[in-house]
């Protein structure tokens, strides 16, 4: 019996966001496209500087009429575009290899404790409203649940500058608004962030070893445990609840030493390593 | 003896991005302008969707011959070409705009936990190395310490969610990478965010209501206290030193019940509030 006709191929999708295919960040997505395509994957790759990909959310992104042209509110345009088929054709194409991707790879240097402009971009205009979320469908009951998504990127700073005693501050809380706003946010379960510290600045053979350490945690990335976040079912999720933990999971944490994560952290220390480090505990 | 003969008139700048002239945010952005020129300023608008401002780092943004056109690194050619005044017509009149500017106020809706794209474009293509910060300069020591800039920001969240035991987290952890990565990494003394709490999704009494609250605040925006960061004394900051706090500061917080910012919190509790409200205590 072959197992082969039993499994499907799998994909993974990387939007890739550098401007130079000399880059160590090109390194870095080459590397994972052959890693990938090694192991059996479909592997999609969303250049988006070459594809000159627009940034800017726009009235352009919707064919034919707005739903409100006096008063443009892009998100609702937006999700009733999407519902109508009525979404620019850039964007339904990626949402196309969005929905194909088991695995979605961001791959992108560090601008300003963030993704590149041209990167948000592609999170504001494909990850909409219908598509990527709802009201009903957010965090561990979001339309990704079944996927997995991660950031790999490049940083100009030292590890030691993102410490929690270091000038930058814990990376940690630098990575919330991205792993847990964006990513966890639309249901993925999120990979430990990939992260090439300062390769402009490394030698040779230090940028050589980041790739050989890349390309062997890529060989068994996708039976990695993901990120823990705060399930959804710890929140009171109304409006008179204010969509805060309930009393009694409060209660539960309160002899904790440490908060649930780096955001939702109660007052106490936060968790180390929370958005760096699947949790061991419950494997 | 008239003192307005020995006082320079003051600037603001705005830089503002809705899609939509009848927004909220377009709202908030007229009480800011009309209560700054009250008050004597000279107002700038930098209104990103009317003027399509470019939102991706690319070799565009330089005239003239690359330094390294084989491998482009978007900060190192910038650098040059701000050095040689090369820049593209749009960065360079923003960034006189900036120059002028003793306060910036940042106007958008929160996409993402995070700025729109296209103001990501402007804080990518504006701010950069030579003009807005260097090596030597950054943070307390950094270019645009006589300055101050602000977010203001609408959002589609309520503010329990944004609470420490909320579904999204604590708001001051969102505000980290924007406050401490940009603002104040540029010197920038930063004032108070003003977030408009889900103005879409409130009554027209409840959002006139939050934009008289605003024109009150502009009032006295200028003497207000700003937010409190880490001072760069406090680190070593050179290479061995790794950029860390110095032992004997390590010390001295050891005693405190908080650490000392967001991000910087030593493995402690956070300290309430420390990206929402200044700290009055040596006032």
């Amino acid at each position: 019996m072959c197992l082969y006709m039993y499994t499907a191929q799998k994909t993974a999708l990387i939007v890739y966001a550098h401007q130079s295919p000399a880059s160590f960040n090109a390194a870095a997505r080459d590397a994972a496209v052959e890693a990938l395509t090694g192991q059996g994957y479909k592997v999609l790759v969303s250049d988006l500087y070459a594809m000159n990909f627009k940034a800017s959310a726009t009235a352009e992104d919707i064919k034919g009429d707005l739903k409100n042209a006096e008063h443009f509110v892009y998100n609702e345009e937006m999700l009733v575009a999407w519902q109508d088929s009525r979404l620019s054709d850039d964007i339904t194409e990626e949402q196309q290899k969005v929905k194909q991707a088991d695995l979605v790879i961001f791959q992108f240097p560090l601008y300003w404790f963030s993704v590149p402009a041209i990167m948000k971009g592609w999170i504001d205009r494909v990850l909409i409203q219908g598509f990527a979320f709802s009201m009903q469908r957010m965090y561990d009951n979001g339309m990704f649940q079944e996927k997995k998504a991660m950031l790999s990127f490049t940083t100009g700073a030292t590890e030691s500058m993102f410490q929690p005693d270091g000038i930058h501050g814990d990376i940690n809380v630098a990575l919330w608004p991205l792993q847990n706003g964006v990513l966890h946010f639309c249901g993925f379960q999120v990979l430990t962030p990939q992260i090439f510290w300062c390769p402009a600045f490394s030698p040779p053979p230090v940028r050589t070893a980041m790739l050989d350490a890349w390309r062997e945690r890529l060989s068994g990335l996708m039976v990695e445990k993901p990120l823990s976040f705060a399930p959804t079912e710890f929140f009171d999720l109304s409006f008179q609840g204010g969509f805060r933990l309930r009393p009694e999971v409060k209660e539960q944490f309160a002899s904790q030493p440490y908060g649930i994560t780096t955001a939702q952290h109660l007052g106490k220390p936060l968790p180390p390593n929370n958005q760096m480090k699947a949790k061991q505990m419950d494997s």
